[in-house]
């Protein structure tokens, strides 16, 4: 049977991958990469892993929910494949977490093609990390969002991170601010151009997608 | 300057380390690492990559809250380092997140010891890579608890996770019930006597205290 190992990268630093993607990357023949007008993010950190591979790079439009394109590059996949072969696919951060993996997975077992998952770092506990805030202590619950928040769940949480704000940044930090939580803005966490904004000014000027509020009840 | 650095060693499979973590233990002498009731779970995990280092054990009773503990804690470390020397303290899972870590941490930057931090693989991020289950797909939201849920949030959040199940099991599954979340039990994800239990009976028998339960709507 072919199988299919989605791999969590993490969120820039080329060193935060896990061991175990590593070592399945450094022994697999074939690497599928997610790209996006051209680019591969995914593909650039992870570049000192894959550069002696078969590399096959599959489309995704950024936020595309297009279900053919899904299809698309699962047939892609299982027409790469030689029989009981494993490739795998790389994924920026953690591969359950806002990522075009878990909707091809779902067309790659709908044509038997086997799946496994291997987990990655994700943006918010690296900027945890980065900023030295706790995302939970003890008896502490956290929110994860992405685009927007619901304000009435903020009572009942001791942080919050919100992943890809681009548009809804004032209503967002408006929000935060009358629930009383203190914010950092951190733009491509971990990558050579990483930044950290702690002025609401800056935030608001910033149009960068790839960018999270980190927030915490002051 | 002294430096300690706090390593996320990933919930249990020792390869789900970061390479950052695992050469950084690799270059430094001295290891600090967690130890409760005479066990070091951090430390069994790890072992492989520690064994020929200084290891110096701190005890943290399970859940103690008890700043007492910290600052004698902070204290080892600081005798321990020689100067400009730099240590790692391991931690299950990420450092951030429910870690007894985010308590020494405030403790050692108090007594101008300098602090770094590296994240890990959570236990929830791998139990959604095990079960294949989405924890956000596009525009959903996620809410982590430790030991119990507030119902009125889930309404809002397409999964949650609640980690250290052992009290309040029956309370925890009813509100996932009546708020329509289908619902899984993994005991001790990624470690050698992983299990992963679909039956309410079997659940509420269990009575591991390294459990959790990753619940999505149906």
């Amino acid at each position: 049977m072919k199988k299919l190992v989605g791999i969590g990268i993490g969120p820039g630093d080329m060193e935060l991958i896990t061991l175990k993607a590593y070592k399945l990357i450094k022994s697999c023949e074939t690497v599928f990469i997610p790209e996006s007008k051209g680019e591969s993010l995914a593909g650039k950190i992870a570049n000192e892993y894959i550069k002696d591979k078969k590399i096959i790079e599959l489309s995704f439009p950024m936020g595309a929910k297009n279900k053919e394109r899904y299809v698309e590059a699962a047939q892609i996949i299982n027409q790469t494949l030689k029989d009981n072969e494993t490739g795998v696919f790389l994924t920026l951060g953690d591969p359950m977490t806002y990522s075009t993996y878990a909707y091809l997975m779902k067309e790659l077992i709908d044509i038997h093609v086997q799946t496994e998952t291997i987990p990655g770092i994700t943006s918010y506990n690296a900027a945890a990390a980065l900023l030295g805030i706790p995302i939970t202590l003890k008896d502490e619950s956290f929110y994860l969002a992405d685009g927007n928040i619901d304000e009435k769940l903020l009572n009942s949480v001791a942080s919050v991170c919100i992943l890809k704000v681009c548009k809804n940044k004032e209503e967002i930090i408006d929000k935060l601010e009358r629930n009383g939580f203190a914010y950092t803005y951190v733009k491509r966490c971990t990558q050579e151009d990483q930044a950290v904004l702690y002025k609401k000014e800056e935030m608001l000027a910033d149009k960068d997608y790839m960018s999270l509020i980190f927030a915490r009840r002051a």
